[in-house]
């Protein structure tokens, strides 16, 4: 049987990981139908590498801010309407923003703003285009949970782990991006039992330490490699992987 | 040696399980200096029992808003204007709200309006009254850590745990109150680590499904068992519970 095309949405797509999954999704993902790239400011110089991207018309750039409810409602409005009847198979909540910030330095601000873009962003997300999900669900003939079927995948992070905190916080201390990756991985969890019926995959995925603008110059892997390996990931996970949190290689983390 | 009296501080502490502790650490916690009772209106209606408590002079109502960190700054000056060259034993983060909803059913504000009192606010009061607790660590002469030293005691819940979540959700769905307190878990266990060098305490308590006004009727367990329980397992604590979620039992919870 020939796989059907799929539509594939990704946040957080000018630049970074988000990026990356868009240029390595449109290689190894295929057939698709439609992607849509969605980012803060389509018009602006960040968005530079994803408009040149966007010369294939199977991409789709959508103005998401992702820290606003509202921008969210009409972003799904906007998506609504290209994809018509059809499905929405794959959503990768990837954007988000980080603050290296110490326990003692955090400000209220900062965790709110952490929190706002990480954790109830992503909720929005999944809550506006849930009715897309369940159309890709409903009309799939696959058995089971798949990307290619219906699917959630939330870019969370292994500093999100409480279990490793003790030993990762003094090189990675990001107080405010913590616990709103804490707060997103239960928030995902819970979703996914509420998904369950449907048969919507919904997961995390820990990208690796990487060297974009948010991970440093330091980070061990670049987001190709990165990318790469979690797309393949991605593409053999199963029901088996729903409410789970696995690192790019596919390996079980701790909450 | 005769035990040196404490000054012990309690959050939320005009009902439910904040009041009932205030009730018991005066009768089972002596001798003590001082126990700053802090609630959002100490005049208001829903502080009666409290006001009535304190009319032994040991008893300090303070006001404190954990929703808002101005008011929290302005609690620990008065504090520590009580307190003088004395340091702060003790601190119980048992404040905290809660909200019902579903994953569907969550709205950003809930969400934000959770984290705020449940995890911004102890994030505020640990910052706020860590000078005094560093003060009542370095006069102690005690070794290693227990709360008759110096140590902040957070009161989470079984619902904070991910791991039991794909359990426990439909039950307790609660996802805005769930997420918070995940959140807190994070920041406990980060804050741990910054203040293992002062000897100071810090940990995370699960009250047990109490019958009180955030617990609803149908808990498990009254106010004064989980308390009393509690009680018993922070009186036993030391630098081995440093960073720990415990049940009311002293069980250690999965995160």
């Amino acid at each position: 049987m020939a796989c059907k095309p799929i539509n594939v949405l990704i946040t957080g797509a000018n630049r970074g990981l988000g990026l990356e999954m868009v240029k390595q999704i449109m290689k190894t993902q295929r057939p698709l139908s439609m992607v849509f790239a969605c980012c803060r400011d389509p018009d602006g110089e960040k968005a530079q590498g994803l408009r040149e991207l966007a010369v294939d018309n199977i991409i789709k750039i959508i103005r998401m801010d992702v820290a606003d409810p509202k921008s969210i409602k009409e972003a799904a409005s906007q998506v609504g309407s290209l994809l018509g009847q059809s499905g929405l198979n794959l959503i990768i909540n990837n954007a988000a923003v980080a603050l290296p910030s110490t326990f003692s330095a955090t400000t209220p601000e900062q965790m709110h703003d952490c929190y706002r873009t990480n954790a109830v962003g992503p909720t929005c997300i999944i809550q506006e285009f849930l009715p897309y999900l369940r159309t890709a669900a409903k009309d799939s003939e696959m058995p089971g949970m798949s990307i290619r079927k219906a699917a959630v995948v939330n870019i969370s992070t292994f500093v999100s782990s409480i279990g490793l905190a003790k030993d990762t916080y003094k090189k990675f201390p990001c107080l405010p991006y913590r616990a709103s990756k804490a707060a997103l991985n239960m928030m995902v969890v819970c979703a996914s039992v509420d998904l369950q019926q449907d048969e919507i995959l919904c997961m995390l995925l820990h990208p690796g330490w990487v060297r974009t603008d948010m991970g440093g110059p330091n980070g061990e892997i670049d987001p190709q490699e990165s990318v790469q390996s979690m797309l393949e990931v991605m593409s053999s996970m199963t029901e088996k992987h729903h409410g789970k949190l696995l690192d790019y290689k596919g390996k079980s983390m701790p909450w």
